[in-house]
């Protein structure tokens, strides 16, 4: 089985930053579709804000198992309808991993229904990622934790709602903490926010990193056809009630 | 302590259904209401609708400890600019009951990131709440289970997201099941959905109901300051740091 | 890859009802397994509470990837001492599936930390088991429900812990619902309750229900090394710690 | 309301280790009771493992609304008998609040169904508590954080089962992080563990401790009558049953 990914990046900042644009020559989302075509058992392809339709057409996504995504500057860049889109096919079962700053995009805001706000700081500290739920599909293949030597600080409260599980939680050299892997479900799609990847660090250069990435995908894609149902509010008359009833409706 | 409620009618089917205003003269806002303020520890009162900024304004919410929402056939008829305001207020802790048809309402939708979806069916027909989760705050006073002789049934699945906890389950004559309380935070936020309420059967009058109506505003009561900082990204300056740090940016 | 799993059953009705006996000429082990079987990735073998260590040696629980446990009227007569191993495996990593009246088992109360205990009746009656969460891996190829048309009944309030996820919920004839299919992860080990299967009814030759444990296993297999770390707790030396600090405790 | 607690301390250390005594000279258990007393809501008193029944008599739980446990060298010393009695009162509906070390007792282990392993240092190092569950009703008061200068350090991974809300997470000078306010409801009763508390540092006389345990007192509360139907299996009778059905057994 091989799971059909995307990944969406915002490409502002490789354009407009020349130490992001040396830094990922292919844009972060070809660094990271590399990453993930790095299993044999991944398709990983690219879309930017820039394109038609942000590159996500009505076909591509209905052929999307997993989609990930990358934004930051331009959040309200983003065309409401593509969000509309994406959120309808993540209920259908396409799983989502958000990225880093993805935190306050309308997706997750759309998604969680909370704003999505924390603390941060820009200082390339030390982040250490501990692993709180060994053997978590998305954990495979980590040792206890790993280590970003260069990070932006994400600190917490986030305001995010309580998830199914927690992956993984941050410390940083500052003082701060975060909880930095997190799964939540909507409708019959599985989600996935990831905290690390500023634009100006190496991060999804980092061998770590691309695991998790990848077993992120692959957690995320439930290979099932599509849930259409859950855009539907069926009538089920009352002859048709699988139990006999009778209609007791006073009649006015 | 009192907790200020305010209980929000849509108020259309009272006004254009004689059937529904002859079960509800007052309104089932105002029979609710009522049954609110029957505890003393309960000050409640109501807003609808057709009132400017649909009586919430944001003084008014300002000063309201929990919400309650009943709306069904003019779910787009609410401004959004209103749904954002108590999002907002649900974010710094403002409790926030939603009944019955709410699971189709703006605001359920935009609060779980989910549509909300169900199968219902209109046939005056049994239903029976169990309570999964005694002694629940929500729970208090009722018995294992208590049953409305005449109510619309809602099917399972609910496109609802997982609670943290569920407290009642409902079986209906016709054959269905559904998760009919059901508990979440957003922000500071408690939430409760609770499924019964529909505008032709005397749900609202049930001794039963109430007893959950009340129990449910005492448990999304949070009675400290309201969480403003939800709103805010605070940057935290390398030199603010809580344990000193220093600046490890490529200075580009 | 294939999933090694052993399933456990008591083995006494089977002995020692006729009627059960007529039922099962296999035991419910052995038709549970054939059916687990008839999925190539499974490789379903059995264990009973007659067998020397009631099946489950040390050696056998280390290669068992899912453990399937069926037990009602021996509870007691199933060893501590195997009890403890079984749980050891499951926080390594082990899949654990218990079924129907494994509510009582040492097992599901030593994982669950409550007593298990629910309300039943045993009248031959109907049960239709919803899907609650469509597209869970568990309910795989399933429709919105199933129906067992003789089953025992088993009543809410169950005492269980709050799950991961609810899956199923069964609606019964003579009033009652139940919360049929409830995930839990406990150290590095899924578990999965399934609540259908009482002895004198023909629910393990259902094809549905076949479904959902050939589901269930491989929802529940964890395909990584055992998680050992679980037993212990790591002293780490001040001088080893991953950030340089000092000992500042006082020496007495 | 005034709700009564009994502190419960294992009374080992302050008999052997004079810095212990010092710190503490009425004992942990002792100054943890004071400081809930200052609160005129609470009525506390203490028990401890040397007395008769540890000090946990029967009608002693009885009138317990909440049990607060502090627990570390004589995890085995306490009797099974009681920590089954404990676990009862727990399902019926007691709070009970675990502190620091007793992540390791028989009371978190059986309760929780996981063996609460952990990683440790005692290096009189910085903690920092984050709250990261605003306007939680434990962390009523509190700030984004506060900070214990001399703590044992726990590390991730903590073997025990996801909260229904985390509440707080640690940050430690030496690298690692932990959860260190967790909830969880087991029957009726709701169980808060609190990481802090090592004996060999004055973590109990610290003032956003003493409020962190009030508040949890309070939250822990359930003012409602004892759920003892937990510990039944009521069989309802086929001539019983909510809804009128016949018995189809068959008759062997």
């Amino acid at each position: 089985m091989t799971t059909n990914a995307v990944v969406w990046g915002e490409n502002v900042h490789e354009q407009n930053k020349p130490g992001v644009r040396e830094l990922y020559p292919d844009g972060m989302h070809g660094t990271i579709a590399a990453a993930l075509n790095a299993d044999p058992a991944i398709r990983a392809t690219t879309a930017t804000l820039q394109e038609p339709e942000h590159g996500l057409t009505e076909s591509r996504l209905a052929s999307t198992d997993v989609l990930i995504w990358w934004g930051h500057t331009a959040h309200n860049a983003v065309a409401d309808e593509i969000v509309e889109r994406v959120i309808k096919r993540v209920w259908e079962g396409m799983g989502l991993i958000l990225l880093h700053s993805a935190h306050f995009s309308k997706l997750f805001k759309r998604l969680m229904g909370t704003p999505g706000t924390l603390s941060y700081r820009e200082a390339a500290e030390r982040e250490r990622i501990w692993v709180v739920n060994p053997r978590h599909r998305i954990a495979e293949g980590l040792g206890e934790y790993f280590t970003l030597e260069h990070e932006e600080m994400y600190g917490e409260p986030f305001a995010a709602p309580e998830p199914l599980e927690t992956v993984f939680i941050s410390w940083f050299s500052g003082g701060e903490v975060f909880r930095s892997g997190l799964t939540w479900r909507r409708g019959a799609g599985n989600i996935f926010y990831f905290r690390p990847g500023h634009e100006t660090y190496p991060t999804y250069h980092d061998q770590m990193v691309h695991k998790v990435l990848r077993n992120a995908v692959k957690w995320a894609h439930t290979p099932q056809i599509a849930y259409s149902r859950v855009h539907q509010v069926p009538h089920v008359p009352v002859d048709m009630a699988l139990e006999p009833i009778v209609d007791r409706n006073p009649k006015f």
